[in-house]
C-alpha cells in the first residue's frame, strides 16, 4: 500500500470521529455579527485552537479589536512548498428560526434519499469545510508523522460580518502569514460528483441606508397627505436602482466590466448547465437578471444589486395606520471585472442624495467593499490539483466561476502576494445562510481525501 | 345657581377623581390588533360596565366573534330627544417601545410648561376622550338624578383593528342602538382654545401584501443576478403607486373627488391655519401631498396612499447578504367625497397584479373599507351645539374637516339611519398612534364641562 494509500486509509477508518468532532464544532453558536454571540466566538476559536494543537500544530489565538483569529504552524520541512489555508470559523445569524426543522445549533447526521447530510447551521459554510482540510492534516500526521509540505493555518470569525479586523491583522502579521499559495476551502462542487476549482470571484460593496422623515412616527389620519413618508422615499430609491432590463442604473456602475472572452464562454457552455433544474429546485423558472445572458453568466461574471433587508413602520399583527419616522434597507452589490468597490460606494451616495426630497435625511452605514478577483488557472499548480481532484472523483475536475465574494482572496493578493487556490465540497442545495443549513456527508468525507490527495500532490 | 351651574360646579369639584378613574382605564392593556392581548380588551369592557352601572346605566357586555362591545341605556323621559354615545376602548399597539419615555400603560399625570397631561397608551384616543362623555353624565345624575335626554352608550373594542364585528353587531342590534342622533367624542379641538365640530371624515381602505419569489431564503453569492429580489418588486409596485406631482396612479382613483366648493375654501382660509407650525412641530417644512393645494386641504378634501409598514429580509445587527423569499407591506388609502372603497380596492389588485414579473406571487389581506362621510351640518341640533361649545372655550367653536377615519359614522349612517355629531378635545400634540401619547388635563376638565352643556343644549 502506498503511501498516500494508507493516509487515504486511515481517513476512512477514521470518518466517524472526525464526525463527532465536527458535531461537537458546530454546536457552537459562533453568530459573528450580532454582539451577543461575542463569547460564542471565542468559544469556537479555542476549540480550533485546541483541535489544531492535537493535530500537531503551534495554534495560538491572536487577538483583534473584534473576534480573535486563529493561527497555527507546523513545517515539517524547510524545502517543501508552503501552503497557507484559510477558513472562517463564524456562521451566519439564524432567522427566521421558524423554518428550520431542527435548531439550528443542534446538529445531528440525518439520512435523506441523497445520502447522510450533516445539519446545522455552519455546517457547510465554513465549519464542515475547514474541517476538511484539518481532518486531512490529522490523517497524514497520524499514519506519517509529517505532513509533505510546509502548512500556515489561518482562522478568522469575521468572515459572515464584513471582516473588520481582517486587513489590518493581516498588514500587521505578513511574517506569520506568507507562503507560497493560499488554499481556501469556502466553495462549492460543480455537482455532486464533479469536484471544482473556482476560478473568479465576484466583489462587493455592502451599505445600510437609513432615511427619516418627520421626526416621530405620525398617524395617517392627521398627518396623511402633507407629511412625506420615509418609506415611500426609500422604495422608490430602491426601485430607480435597476432599468426595465435589469440593468443597474447608478452612474458608471459598468466601468471596469468586461463581457467574457469567447474561450471562457464556451468553456461554460461545455458545462451543459441545467438552468431550469438550477431555478426550479428554489421555486424560480425565468432568470431575473440582466437580459441576454445565461444564468451561468449572470451569477459568475455580470454584477449585480440586491436589497438584503428593509424595514419600517409597523410590520407585526393587525393593521396600524402609522406614517413612520424612519426607514431602513440593507443594499449589496456584488463586483465583477476591474469594478471599483469605493466608486460604486460614491456613486450609490450621489445617487440617493440627488433623490432626497426636502425635509429626509439619510444615514449610511458602509459595510463590505472588496473588488473582484480572478485566479490563475495556468499557473502548474492549478493543474496538479486538479489532476488529484481528479483521481477522488467520478468525473474530472473543472473549472468554474463563483459568484460569491471572498474578500479574503483579494486581501491574501494584496497584502502577502501570493494567489490562492479556491478548491471546496459544498453543493448547491447546502443552503448556505438559510434555515436548515446542510453538508453531505460524502462532501466532508471525500473533501477529506481530496486534500490529502491534493497536498501529496503539490510537492 | 342654575341647575347647568350646578352640574358644572359639580365637575370641577370631583375632577381628582375622574381623573384617578381615567389611569385605572389606561392601565388595561386592551391592545385590539394583536391576539395576545384578547383578555386585556375583555378586562377594558368590563371596567367600562362597572363604571357605567355606577353612573346609573343598564350596562351590558355583549360578545361578538372578537372583543366584546359595551351597551348601557339611562333613558329618563320617552318625550326627550335620545342620543347613542360611540366610543372605542381598545387602543394602539405600543412599539417602538423604546421610544416611550415612561412604560405605555403605567400612566401618570405629568407637569409640562403647557399645563398637566395624562401620559399614557390610549390617553386621547379614545380612553381619555370616551370619559369626558361618562363624567358628564356622571355629574348630572350626581346633581339631578337625571339625564336631560335619553342616551345609549356603545363602546367598541375593535376600532383600532379594523371593527371586523361592527357591522354585523349594528345590524343584529338595530333596536338597541337607534337613537334621534348619535354623538362621537374621537376627534380633535381646533386649536387648545378653540373647540371644533368635525364636518367631514376620510374613508379608508388598508390592505397588506405579501410578494413571495423564491420559495426559500437564498445567498445573494450563489443566486444574485437569475434569482429574482421581491423586495426589488416591492419596492417597484410601492414607487409606481405615485406620480412626480405627488397624485396617486391607481386607475380611477380619483371618480367620486370633488374640487372643494368656494365657500368651504373660504371657511377654511379663514382658519389662518399655520402650515409652518404644524409641520414644523414634527421636524417638516414643505408639504409633501398633491400639488397646489394648501395643507388643510391635502389633510381634510384629498385622498392620499401610503405605506404604513414595510419588511423583507435581514434587518437586524450587522449585514446578511439573503435574498429573501419574501417581502411584506401594510398600504392604506384615506378617501374622500364619493371615492368607491372596493372600486380602489379593485384597482389596487390590478395594479399590483399587472406589475408582478414571472416567478412572483401574490397574497393579499383585506383591512378596513369604508367610504368619507360630510355631515348635515344645517341642521338646528348643530347649531344649539355650537352655542353649547361657544359658552365654554375661549374662542367660538368652528366647523373643521378631519383627515382621519371613523368608519362607525358611516355604519351609523347606512344601518341606523341616523347622523353623526363629531365633537372631541384632542389637539394636534396629543401624538396619537405615536410613543409618549397624551391628553391635556384641560381638554378632559373642560371637555366634560362641555358635554354637559350639550346635553342640557339638546332637550
Amino acid at each position: 500500500m502506498s503511501q498516500l494509500d494508507s493516509v487515504l486509509d486511515s481517513v476512512d477508518q477514521t470518518i466517524p470521529d472526525a464526525l463527532k468532532r465536527l458535531l461537537e464544532f458546530l454546536k457552537i453558536q459562533s453568530i459573528s455579527t450580532d454582539p451577543a454571540y461575542k463569547a460564542n466566538c471565542l468559544e469556537a476559536a479555542t476549540w480550533l485552537q485546541g483541535e489544531l494543537n492535537t493535530v500537531g500544530f503551534e495554534a495560538e489565538i491572536m487577538k483583534t479589536p473584534g473576534h480573535p483569529m486563529v493561527v497555527g504552524h507546523l513545517h515539517s520541512d524547510p524545502k517543501a512548498p508552503h501552503v497557507l489555508f484559510y477558513g472562517h470559523y463564524d456562521v451566519q445569524p439564524v432567522d427566521p428560526l421558524n423554518l428550520w426543522n431542527n435548531p439550528p445549533f443542534e446538529p445531528s447526521i440525518e439520512s435523506t434519499p441523497a445520502g447522510d447530510v450533516i445539519r446545522g447551521r455552519g455546517a457547510a459554510d465554513d465549519k464542515g469545510q475547514l474541517m476538511t482540510f484539518v481532518e486531512a492534516c490529522r490523517a497524514i500526521m497520524n499514519a506519517d508523522g509529517k505532513l509533505p509540505v510546509n502548512v500556515t493555518m489561518f482562522f478568522e470569525g469575521e468572515e459572515e460580518s464584513g471582516s473588520p479586523s481582517l486587513i489590518p491583522f493581516m498588514k500587521d502579521n505578513v511574517d506569520k502569514l506568507k507562503a507560497d499559495i493560499a488554499l481556501v476551502c469556502d466553495t462549492g462542487m460543480w455537482d455532486s460528483d464533479t469536484p471544482a476549482i473556482s476560478t473568479r470571484l465576484r466583489g462587493m460593496v455592502a451599505e445600510q441606508i437609513t432615511i427619516t422623515g418627520p421626526n416621530k412616527d405620525l398617524h395617517s389620519g392627521m398627518y396623511g397627505g402633507p407629511s412625506m413618508n420615509p418609506i415611500r422615499v426609500l422604495c422608490k430609491i430602491l426601485a430607480d436602482l435597476h432599468d426595465e432590463t435589469g440593468r443597474v442604473t447608478l452612474d458608471g456602475f459598468y466601468e471596469g466590466v468586461e463581457e467574457l472572452p469567447e474561450q471562457i464562454k464556451q468553456q461554460w457552455q461545455a458545462l451543459n448547465h441545467d438552468e431550469k433544474a438550477f431555478l426550479g429546485e428554489v421555486g424560480l423558472s425565468v432568470p431575473a437578471g440582466e437580459e441576454g445572458y445565461s444564468v451561468l453568466e449572470q451569477i459568475w461574471s455580470r454584477p449585480t444589486c440586491d436589497v438584503n433587508g428593509i424595514t419600517g413602520g409597523y410590520s407585526g399583527e393587525g393593521f396600524k395606520t402609522v406614517l413612520p419616522s424612519q426607514a431602513m434597507a440593507k443594499v449589496s452589490f456584488r463586483l465583477v471585472g476591474d469594478q471599483n468597490p469605493q466608486k460604486i460606494r460614491d456613486a450609490l451616495f450621489k445617487f440617493i442624495n440627488e433623490r432626497l426630497p426636502a425635509d429626509c435625511t439619510v444615514e449610511y452605514k458602509s459595510k463590505d467593499a472588496s473588488g473582484a478577483t480572478v485566479m490563475p488557472v495556468d499557473a502548474p499548480v492549478f493543474e496538479r490539483a486538479h489532476q488529484a481532484l481528479t483521481s477522488e472523483w467520478p468525473n474530472p475536475a473543472v473549472y468554474a466561476g463563483c459568484g460569491g465574494s471572498i474578500p479574503v482572496v483579494g486581501h491574501i493578493k494584496s497584502i502577502l502576494d501570493m494567489d490562492s487556490m479556491l478548491i471546496g465540497f459544498g453543493l448547491d442545495d447546502d443552503a448556505i445562510h438559510s434555515p436548515n443549513e446542510k453538508y453531505n456527508v460524502r462532501s466532508f468525507h471525500k473533501g477529506t481525501r481530496s486534500w490529502v490527495r491534493v497536498l501529496y500532490a503539490l510537492v
